[in-house]
């Protein structure tokens, strides 16, 4: 299927298969649902309002003039699938009914380079998950040796933790480097001041749709179809503070700081050519985790890389080649563990996987493995630059996209934040 | 100073020196702004209807006609203070120039009986605590023995975890007892189904007011004037859950099932003459948790109750007797560190102090002290039964309050729930 409304460069990862979701503003209105194709944003009010959904029967149009996709997201599968059906038909058929009638193509098309993006959704709850096993090893080697690198419940159980939603900024915002309490010498009290190991966390995160109640679990299955789409995420992370705080109650202001997403929701209708099997399990989860015979593979195949910009200027460096297929608990995993005990899951929750490690040394997540806690320092590229942390001003940008067997992308642009200096604390 | 307008009785909670927010519906209309007096709520938008405040310049009276308390929390004390002075000057003084005008003070009073309890506001995130020494030390002596109770961080700062905004809930709702994972015989694999060790923790909780942006941390006095008031908080745990999956992230599935809070916010005006010396913080705090001299006290004397009713019939038992004032780490202390890293605080957020457990044993804010870890069975009053753990179709109940020195009480209401059998889960 080609797009013959608009030019789609088949390096674009916007292409007619994908079809991502997002809120954007332009031309002096205020923020409405957008859908990424090629270089333009399809203005979905506008298509609403031409006619283009009227026969989907569930579907109140007023969902798209709204500034955020939670009611869009609380729909569920069935509007998902017609909506996507309709707007393939529409970018594709040149004698789709609507798109004759309209006098001209430009009134349903933003520029990219004119809208602004924003948060796709009003995130209720933030969890984070810890779901790569390289990653867990390695982190675990680092902090408990490696005989003790895997805690005994984490092949049992997707690992989890609640995380702040309100600091949960699109692709772009700048990111504060956190003051805060460290212990750099354990022999003596800790001090307060500037992170001076902060990290970055090449993380995807999943956008719930229709949840479920207080008390009402949800199944396996029910979890699959209860995920609208995926996002890249950037779970900042100041390594200093956190290992100071993290015990008994977790990451805590060591996280808090900031989480940066990319601003296109990915369906998981556009993944579905890229499904994989996901690591094997062993032991094989409980029941409740586990897929009934025949269930699809339940990995998805979605190449993921981090650059970093040394202080914001010149070219990018490549730090991290990664892959969500290396992920050993899925995202039906993750979200049917949260409900289990009957935890409410909204619709607009968001989910973060927990860095995705390889079991390469060039596919690790975050330069606390990359630089082996800080032992060794990361050369950037061919300069004569080199980190083992995130330094001010710095950019990281992580990118990713599944290639098409027909040569098309379905990807996911950019989630990028530049780290500031620390804010000179004069609180009194 | 003695309420006018309705009789309140020397035992309510509710008196002229309250005047606590909550949110309520009745007689068919939708949730509004009320304050408690006596056995009344003032309807809050009929007031500001009337012109009662008028003269509050920075008050846009459509605040108290919403569904929820975010925005007037988000006005500051100036605001506050001007409204209570107002609502005082109205509930005292028979030649009130808004109170000679009605017709009848029953336009503006709803009698409790017949109103509706609604969640005080869209908690845009929830944290919960863990600022009380005699439980963070009773807790560590169970679980890492004598001589390591107390974690080393625990006296330089907070310690806290982001919680589940999704499953707080008003006083009153049910909540449902967990399945999930534990591991009752650590030689064995986890098993799955109820929690068998479900308790409760006796908390208060404050609601932010303006807060701060992202990057802009506050002040020690920033923090205590950006809090609105205080609420009873009932952080139910499921023991068993909790120490399968904590390690090294922290608590999730064993306390995301329900939290539950009281429905009135009592404001820190009315608790400002109930102010009282915290306990003494050695070693002193880093300087942003440490006051200036002079600073007035930062504890408050609130009597805390918890009481069971044992399968949901009967008599009340008391279980625990304790106190706002033991409390280590104080309310403005919890904030100001919540947001030193720069992590923005939105009004409507919500913070648990953690379980407050005084230094005796009937002070203990869990079953889990009380109890010891189940070991000891405690005694239901006069009655045959005991507890280790909360039984199904049991009903916890917190109360609390502040003795006035004139025989008035500024009191919390309850902080009630009953605890319902776990789901038959078939999940497929």
């Amino acid at each position: 299927m080609e797009c013959t409304l608009v030019e789609v460069a088949p390096s674009s990862d916007f292409s007619i298969q994908n079809l991502p979701f997002g809120i954007y503003s332009a031309n002096g209105n205020g923020p409405q649902v957008g859908v990424a194709i090629g270089e333009w944003i399809l203005n979905m009010s506008a298509l609403a309002g031409a006619g283009l959904f009227a026969h989907i029967k569930q579907l109140d149009a007023q969902v798209f003039a709204q500034p955020r996709l939670n009611d869009y997201m609380a729909l569920g599968r069935p509007v998902w699938r017609a909506v996507r059906a309709v707007l393939q038909d529409f970018l594709a058929n040149a004698n789709n009914a609507v798109r004759t009638q309209l006098a001209a193509a430009e009134d349903v098309l933003v520029p990219m380079g004119a809208a602004q993006m924003h948060l796709p959704a009003r995130i209720g709850d933030y969890t984070d998950f810890y779901a790569s096993r390289e990653h867990a090893t390695n982190v675990g080697m680092m902090f408990r040796g490696k005989d003790n690198a895997l805690m005994p419940n984490w092949t049992h159980l997707p690992v989890g933790y609640h995380g702040r939603a309100s600091s949960v900024v699109i692709s772009g915002t700048p990111i504060r480097r956190p003051n805060g309490q460290r212990r750099p010498d354990a022999a003596e009290p800790p001090v307060f001041g500037p992170s001076v190991r902060l990290d970055y966390e090449l993380e995807m995160g999943f956008f719930v749709g229709p949840g479920n109640e207080l008390g009402a679990p949800l199944s396996l299955a029910q979890a699959e179809a209860s995920i609208f789409g995926v996002v890249l995420l950037n779970d900042w992370s100041a390594r200093d503070i956190q290992a100071w705080e993290y015990v008994p109650l977790g990451p805590f202001l060591g996280k808090n700081f900031g989480t940066t997403i990319s601003p296109w929701v990915v369906t998981m209708e556009a993944l579905e050519p890229f499904r994989v099997p996901q690591p094997p399990q062993v032991p094989r989860p409980l029941p409740y985790l586990s897929d009934a015979e025949g269930a699809p593979p339940a990995g998805y195949d979605i190449q993921l890389e981090v650059h970093l910009q040394a202080g914001g200027q010149g070219d990018f460096h490549l730090l991290t080649r990664s892959n969500l297929k290396y992920m050993y608990w899925t995202l039906k995993q993750q979200l049917a563990h949260h409900a289990v005990g009957g935890c409410n899951m909204r619709p607009g929750d968001l989910c973060g996987t927990g860095t995705i490690s390889g079991p390469t040394k060039d596919s690790f997540g975050s330069m606390l493995e990359l630089s082996w806690s800080g032992k060794s320092a990361i050369q950037l590229g061919d300069s004569q630059e080199t980190r083992r942390f995130i330094e001010d001003n710095d950019v990281i940008r992580i990118t990713g996209f599944c290639q098409g067997a027909d040569g098309r992308r379905v990807g996911f642009g950019e989630c990028t934040g530049q780290l500031l200096p620390a804010s000179s604390l004069e609180l009194s």
